[in-house]
């Protein structure tokens, strides 16, 4: 089973049944590498040493990588000498691999639907090991699956309302959009494709793609070193700006529409992201451009009313006066290196989901609500939580709020 | 003659007849250490070599290290036999000093100014070489010391309008501001005080500076580097932020007024400055937080009727890929890195100048004439041009427009 639907983007994971590689991002966006993962051990080791980031591509890697233990060690479980044998095998491997990764919340949950998988497949009448394992892999390469299907649910929804919305503004060249994002939201942040990301691939694949604009994204340079990274080998049109440089690309008319994701949306839309996209937003509106969050419904937080109770976490200094462990800045100086900031409702055109966008009032506030969230499709949490990911939650510590 | 006026300010040059030093800016900000310059083929090597920055201190170097060639190597005049032989070699050299950096219009400005002074000395009845010498040291001292006394009267006025524009918002903490600037307008791109830092640093010394914020201007990192560093040095209450974090910090309540430099004030004053400005400007606006130009009235240029004459230059990719050579981000991306961009006049609550505030109509639109520029004071172009300096060039290319 190839990942399917993506077949020109980059692939952070690669599998077919028995075998399981893993783009290795340490080396990005110097070097594209794959590594063999031949068993859940290696597996174990290189998500603890961020070979993979991104908390679905996470959790797709522990599935996996239980998928290839089974198929290529254990016989496809054959080698079982019972159910219950497979069955206490399946559930104690899936604990060792959530303990790669602890926080990661994706990869428990990936766990959990793989050992619910074992157990209603070890409940039915003709239960045998080998249709327990069966049954295990057929959920791991499911959730893979699922996890590029949804992103490209919320692409096909975001590309429509990007074009409806730049085309109403008169924006446009030819018909083709050109569209600014920030940070990383693509195939590396997630199981493929992505989603603000997946937004601008969806737009590309249509043939309506003019140009995508990336910011560097400081002081982590996400943008610069990966999304660049995306963009360029999945050879669309593309071109990096400073952060700073948004407002007089927008001005210079370089820009129909903005799409970025979202570490959280709360009730009324107000949508917390990477530290910039504030200032994009208020610019955007400035120039009458079309501002959009690309939000997995599993990152709405309709329990805070408005972005005001969101906790903005202060990161270290050394992001900032430090570039690979070599001194930028003066010395004394004091440093305010917030994670992220909330680009505020009113200013917001739209809020993409895998489920379609998010109902917006007449007086521009958004209606989050928790029927919203992660219902549907057997996937109830987490996996979609691409961006509060193990990588978010390594660059800016634990969770907001 | 020490500089005036400055006293816990970082000095670029330090002065005194018979003896000039300068700060080795190639050091910054991990070293501070001055250089001797004994001589006029001391002060070329040294002005060629970057060791000094900024147009202003460009101007200043050159001027006083011909008056401490006259007064250390030639008794003040004494050596000379006749007045025009002193002319012909104060002449002779100063058109040698001008070639260590040829485009550097303040470097030519001093020069004609020092040549105009040994000519009007020679004029005179009693002229003798001793007397011209007297007059062209006397010139180059005036030159210094008016460049600082410029930016401290452009600081006393911005303070002042900062000052009234804040508390008319209802801004300030018990009466002080917290001030947010960009890029490096300080001692070290001046003679001294500086422009826009000049208007902070008159704050602090009235004890009216609450904080000072910094942005890391990248992608060249002039406030990470530069400013950070003098804040630092100067123990004024500051911070640095990176440049997409200027919005969260606003709309955290943490800015009261921003100011910034000049490379071009245009006739309605639309105004150019490094890239990132255009963007601060608009943040600002929606916050209502007033903002500030501080502009030497050298770089207002009247006959550009709005920005949208400016030709914005574009600067190398390598500034944005690359740190100190080393490759940042990822390959086969295109970069747009614009040098600078444009505040709009409407966006703009003041311009300061060192001659004050320029006039503004009801609707928002400044009157920017050349009755404005470089009249009075005996220095009629050139000097105070602190932003639009050899640094600049060297940074930016040639002149825009």
């Amino acid at each position: 089973m190839a990942p399917e639907g993506s077949p020109s983007s980059l692939q952070a994971i690669r599998y077919t049944r028995g075998s399981l590689q893993l783009l290795d991002q340490r080396l990005l966006p110097f070097q594209t590498a794959y590594l063999d993962v031949p068993d859940v051990k290696a597996a174990w080791t290189q998500i603890r040493d961020m070979v993979v980031r991104g908390a679905p591509a996470i959790g797709c890697t522990g599935a996996l990588a239980m998928a290839v233990e089974l198929q290529t060690h254990k016989g496809a479980g054959t080698e079982f000498s019972s159910v219950k044998e497979a069955t206490d095998y399946i559930n104690s491997t899936l604990d060792y691999l959530v303990t790669s990764r602890p926080t990661a919340v994706n990869l428990a949950d990936a766990a959990n639907k793989l050992k619910a998988a074992a157990a209603l497949a070890a409940a039915a009448d003709a239960a045998t090991p080998s249709s327990v394992c069966s049954a295990v892999m057929d959920a791991a390469e499911a959730y893979f699956v699922e996890d590029i299907a949804s992103n490209k649910a919320m692409g096909a929804t975001g590309a429509a309302a990007l074009l409806a919305a730049a085309h109403a503004r008169g924006r446009g060249v030819g018909g083709k959009l050109r569209v600014l994002t920030h940070c990383n939201t693509g195939s590396l942040a997630t199981a493929g494709y992505g989603t603000a990301l997946g937004v601008i691939r969806a737009l590309h694949e249509q043939g309506t793609l003019e140009h995508a604009f990336c910011t560097e994204t400081r002081p982590y340079n996400q943008g610069a070193r990966l999304t660049a990274f995306e963009l360029a080998h999945d050879q669309l049109p593309a071109t990096l700006i400073c952060d700073s440089a948004a407002a007089a690309l927008m001005a210079s008319g370089q820009v129909d529409a903005v799409v970025v994701g979202a570490d959280r949306v709360v009730a009324n839309g107000d949508t917390a992201n990477k530290i910039g996209t504030k200032s994009l937003s208020i610019s955007a509106a400035h120039f009458n451009i079309p501002f959009f969050i690309a939000a997995p419904t599993t990152t709405l937080d309709p329990h805070l009313p408005s972005g005001d109770h969101i906790v903005i976490e202060q990161r270290t200094h050394e992001e900032v006066t430090h570039f690979r462990g070599i001194r930028v800045a003066a010395e004394g100086v004091n440093v305010w290196n917030p994670s992220f900031d909330v680009a505020p409702c009113g200013l917001i055109e739209g809020i993409i989901t895998e489920r379609g966008m998010i109902p917006k009032t007449k007086d521009g506030v958004f209606q989050v609500s928790s029927r919203e969230r992660g219902k549907g499709g057997g996937r109830e949490d987490g996996l979609l939580n691409s961006l509060w990911d193990e990588n978010t939650e390594r660059e800016y510590g634990t969770r907001v709020g």
